[in-house]
């Protein structure tokens, strides 16, 4: 059921390049970070209502491909191992610093993980003499296991 | 060959409890960060000979297990799809973001990847009042794509 | 590094055989409910300190086992997808339900998920005339998928 | 042969939305429990003539649409391991606890399971000042291995 | 935790050689049929105690292994897909006669499933002048599919 | 290569529903059994001309249709693991019971294989008090392995 | 269960390199050809007492290892798809030839399979002036699909 | 970019069947072998002009079809492990006899393998009392494994 | 959303083809190399607008295929592992030479990994006596691992 | 069978690196390439006795090690798709370069492949300002595929 949403994000990306708009473009359009912005149009979050008009109004879409930003994903349509590199790069940290993630917030928090639903993310260029890096900042809230 | 490695890091776990020490503290006596500290003592990094002596000393290790945290390992002991709930959401995350991380990256950098080796990371607890939340924040070199 | 839980876990059933106790009678004995004191017993769940002293007494285990009880396991021991019987019947429901779970779930609260970490269970016999009945109450927390 | 019952559930969300339905207003139509009935709409059970004709009339599907819901259909369209977080939540349940469950169940019933056929469930919200829950029960007919 | 019962099973399979004993025969002993128990030897089914002990008695194994005859097993130790080829026959017959089952059975009893649980089964020569053929008799409840 | 045939068997469990015919009355119109002429018309075997015809004149055929019932299949379009309750309970068969049925067979007829193709198989009602049950009975000549 | 033979197989190799011995005359020794007397060593075939106490006396293995020779195993050890190059290229032949094979036998046939049980093979060298080749003889029985 | 050379394989296979040809015939206006002249048509291998002009003329296909026999394919369209049973008994010949081969092989020639690209084959009938049988013959040109 | 290009890529096959085209004619249209025009063309690089523009104009592509070559690929197209023969032999090298290749890489540069980003290669013949060989030269930037 | 020589190749490491020998010096000892001695020693080719005599004088190995050395591996112990980031990059490299490989061999010599047998190959250090680069530079031998 994923289908409708993905292609509505290839139609955005195409309507983003046409009119030469950023994600932080969009995003500031309806007050939300370009991140999650981002994201939603990618098919993979659901807007309220006035969320989905004000990206309806910016690029030219109908009702019904309002509607269906407001619509609830089925999550997850990423090809895992990703086979693009980009992506990948990402698949990579977990098998390098999976346990140490792991260990390094359970001496810090006790038994539990970090959310990845109560959760926000944001991406910044970090200016480098040897060459600019991606800096992308996680925070999730943490959630103890439940003992009862 | 990744073996004996991962097992000096059950060791090292043991001995970290044994004796009361953080990761932060770990790290601190050899003058690294913690989150590649604890990366190096699970088996996942290689340290130059002093890093090694000061862990060594720190913990009681001897001769050849310091000479074993100097080894560099065969990566990737971690098993995919994770089935540790606090690893998984991680994966989690790139079914959801992967195609927003490539979209956003590529808008700002062009094509091309964020490194998983000229890369660094840390991690922090961020206090709230609707509960603490796990930051990380990850940043890697920009590597575009060479065009030749 | 789940292997040390998993393995008392099987000294643990042998001895709770050995010594005719329920998992109602174990978990009665440091206050806590039978499903999750079965889970600790299993190498699924992290203890208190007082709890694993507890059941250390009840059932005679050592300070090393009892504080193997309180460590933070890898979850996940489950071979996937499970081939025994038992075990496949929940595979089979996520297969039969798992979208109408969404539906359903979705349309009372609205975007999010039902945490398994802030989550209890129980397990009880359900007298039929038909044939007993295996009656299992699952409650985890919301959690709304945050926009940001 | 899944493909028409699955195609047939996403114009019944459709509708479900446009009219502004809800599954128990669905369910209460044709007597039949909210789960069932959406286990029903979203291709995965098979309706008696009667309970198909009270959704064709209530959604307004002809009488091909009404045929379909009473074929039997070919489950299992959901897949495996869910990429949905929602859905996954489940999947992580029986990575954490299958063993318990079989530990829990053959204590009290002996060596059986239990079924996933004469089988029901509910689905409820339950209020929690920390957070409303989700709760469900499910109940199965506890089957004993034949011994022959 | 299937191992110490599959271990079991291949003792017994050298027992069984070095006595001569045939499956028959050793079922009559503990008035049972043939293939349940030669299933109950392989590690597959949990024996009552009088059973166990009338197959210890007749094949010297100690109390110890008695005992893990009645243990209720973590069921299905076959790798899938089968390697060796007189089980792998009985995969490729679900792959081709699989959909025929379906609508068969589903033509006779409605929805539902033949149960492999209260289920019991044969063996037999069936002699034939153009070779002797081997007849397998399969009986399982029909479970009809619950509507709720 | 698959599909035309499975295509085909869509379409003749239509004209099955609708002429109010059963497997068995299909297959008396062509002098053979009802689970191979299921078999068949699910795209799983070749009929012989005279078969095919007597199949397309009762269900309404045309001759490019009788003609595919005459190609032999590429067989299989059965997903593994079967999706399918009904259809894995088969699956499940041989994770319990493959070795037995290995043991068995060879102990009766030295080292071979039940052959799945030159086989037969039949399937009925079992009448029983405590519920009905499906009889399958499956006959497959013995091929014993080749020394040379 | 096929571990203790394929270790036999290994304690082979190294006595027939000790032995300065030729598959042909191990198999020579016991009248039998040296394809299947190599798959008979390698832990894949059965024999008969008088060729397993042939090639016991031959290589001076022991009684028990001859009565290991007997036993029937548990076919196929050979990790799929294979790793290794020399047994990948005929997983290639599959991939590249599998449909031709198919249409070739078929049409001279009918519908059936050439059987891997009542199966013989040869291997010899094919001198060639651009190089000698390798050359396989593979002899099944055809067997046509019954029709019942 | 296997497609349409597949598909141009399907309309072979009934442009022979409705002239009534046989491989052999196809490939006797081309002056090829059968076994290639069927790999051919399948959409494995690739023609050289002369003759895809020769098999176009027999069968009628148009130049475009004509020229589609000349481009080398993207070879392997089979899936596997394979789901026909005909296909299959070839893949379980390398579970059997994969070490086989390799050992014998390795024994004749040293370390190196068989080709399967500078390799033909032939397939015939072995007629045979007790039911003819598939001779298939393999030959691939020895390559050693270069030492450098 | 790799389709576009890699559809975009069969027609230039076909265009290149008709136009008896070489990679290194097309290539030096746009003053890059071979290989990375060819992966360009095959829909696995993105081009900058005058190298679209080149391309185009040689092989008379429209306006939106031209800026369809500058748009980054979801990258990674090829079914893995491979089952065409040319692809696979470089799978098969990762099999043979992976850990070499690693305990080279590192003697000489210590703990890091060659770039498969700022990476470039060439591809030619290379003549000779017992047949011309394929010569490759990978190059790639050695990426130290950080250490932080 | 792979087992011994990689332990082997984990032992030889061992004394590599407590002998302070470069590949480069233990291949100049045996008078072959680098590249083949570290393939060799890490267990994925098989040596000549006097190849073998050398290394294990050089190395201290005894005669049943070099005995080792000459035998033939069963090749291919790396996993796959490789977790370590170094190794992976040569599976990214097929991914994205996969089918402009199989374009650029065939442009050249036609439809045939690389061999990974007949081939050789050499790897070196590229000086280079922005960071010296690793250079791979492979070599086989053309092999067209037989039309017969």
């Amino acid at each position: 059921m994923n289908d409708p949403k993905t292609a509505l994000g290839r139609k955005i990306l195409g309507l983003k390049r046409a009119n030469g708009l950023t994600w932080a473009e969009i995003a500031a359009r309806i007050g939300m970070s370009p991140v999650w912005t981002c994201a939603l149009c990618m098919g993979q979050m659901s807007a309220e209502p006035a969320q989905a008009k004000g990206i309806a109004e910016l690029l030219g879409l109908d009702e019904e491909e309002a509607a269906l930003l407001c619509e609830i994903p089925y999550r997850g349509a990423q090809p895992m191992p990703p086979t693009d590199p980009l992506i990948y790069r990402f698949y990579e940290l977990i098998l390098v610093y999976g346990t140490s993630w792991k260990e390094m917030i359970q001496e810090e928090f006790g038994d539990g993980i970090m959310s990845a639903i109560d959760f926000d993310m944001a991406l910044e260029r970090q200016p480098d003499q040897k060459g600019d890096r991606v800096k992308i900042t996680l925070s999730g809230k943490f959630l103890p296991y439940k003992r009862y």
